[in-house]
């Protein structure tokens, strides 16, 4: 098919679709003159996955061409792959950039003058967690990183008590979450199915899994909190809150 | 505290604290003289809540915004204000405004020509879902609107028996989850600190759990692939990916 019709099948506009070749995500067409080229249904399926790692996925365009070009490398080995995937879409790089944008004052959170009693908090309960699981991972690993400085965070915003609350069953959804994932990864014959298999469920799955907790939370939230209004205990709401002006 | 020593304890630049100050999101200080203003204990608390929620949290400076003000209305209905702080943090939003930002073209995914019957597909097996679980969601939230275009959005690159295989699981760890998160909320006095809770566990929870996933899937990868190299079944990989170029 025509580049045109590429576009009226996908509901890309052509302008996108030239783009997305120029930055490498999709494979150029097979020429048929010097100014025409043809597309094939794996274009077609190609900038459907590409839609919905950048629509929905919320992956940038330098992420979604790593995790592209890891699919389509067939001498990477299979786990190389899978972490290669994993990378591109990993928490910490996409939580830095978005921590510099919004007002321009990039890293300083990591400068936090009194910061490092708490990440050293922070990290032993990381730690202690992945020990009690058998959970192996590289100490020096953006998840191991994005994981220490959401922890971080938390403690100090004065919230480390959800770390002891919440640590343990967030890692029974973790888990239950990653073996869905890898039964439907598992049983391919061909590895670049696995590959895109792995990436789709875990890009989409982020949105899927981030829905359905926003989704349980309304639910279990109207069950305890549906019939009280305001402050629980006190009736009209005592002064002082800590952010009157 | 001068706005100096303010941003000296939390490392965030005085421009940025009269950026938040300007924006709503941290209360001003008291003026002490008609160009000094002295901050207390509780502007250092929203600074440090206000820096997780835009750095670790990903929230833009809006979403912030939003939600601190549903923290700060003593007037709104707990289970409202737990809403608003939920729909300030929802995914729909960012994923819509994400994807818009790369290539400059916005939400031609929804105007996709042939995208009516997978929609109501994903709908049907999202319905499903929320019935057999008896969880209670407006069919017009956002929430609800994020999860179909997220399953939707899987069966159009051709993996919607990802949900067949996930969303039952996927449910399992977001209740999980949400109870986790409930029990973090439940049982404060003070009507304010249950919201803070309740915000601070969504948002800084995402980060948490989206770490806590990719940590659990590399190790469970990697008990099952670990041994593994190139093609499944064959060595060398097959040619003819369907992405050669």
């Amino acid at each position: 098919m025509r580049i045109g019709e590429l576009s009226r099948r996908t509901g890309v506009p052509v302008p996108t679709v030239k783009f997305y070749v120029r930055e490498g995500l999709l494979p150029p067409g097979r020429l048929t003159s010097p100014n025409q080229a043809h597309y094939g249904e794996e274009h077609e399926r190609r900038l459907r996955l590409i839609r919905a790692l950048i629509g929905v996925g919320g992956l940038s365009v330098a992420a979604a061409a790593e995790v592209l070009a890891a699919i389509d490398d067939p001498a990477l080995p299979l786990h190389k792959a899978l972490g290669a995937a994993s990378h591109g879409i990993a928490a910490p790089d996409d939580a830095e950039a978005r921590a510099g944008r919004p007002d321009g004052t990039a890293a300083e959170q990591t400068a936090d003058p009194d910061g490092d009693a708490e990440t050293d908090a922070a990290r032993a309960a990381v730690e202690d967690l992945l020990a009690r699981r058998g959970w192996h991972v590289s100490a020096h690993s953006g998840k191991m990183a994005a994981l220490v400085a959401a922890a971080t965070a938390l403690t100090r915003v004065g919230h480390g008590d959800f770390l002891t609350h919440a640590l343990e069953p967030y890692a029974d959804a973790a888990q239950l979450v990653a073996e869905a994932d890898l039964d439907y990864v598992a049983g391919q014959e061909r590895r670049e199915d696995l590959v895109e298999r792995a990436v789709v469920g875990t890009v989409l799955g982020d949105a899927v899994l981030t829905a359905l907790r926003r989704i349980a939370q309304v639910d279990a939230s109207a069950r305890r909190f549906g019939d009280r209004a305001g402050t629980p205990g006190a009736q009209p709401p005592s002064a002082g809150t800590t952010s009157a002006p």
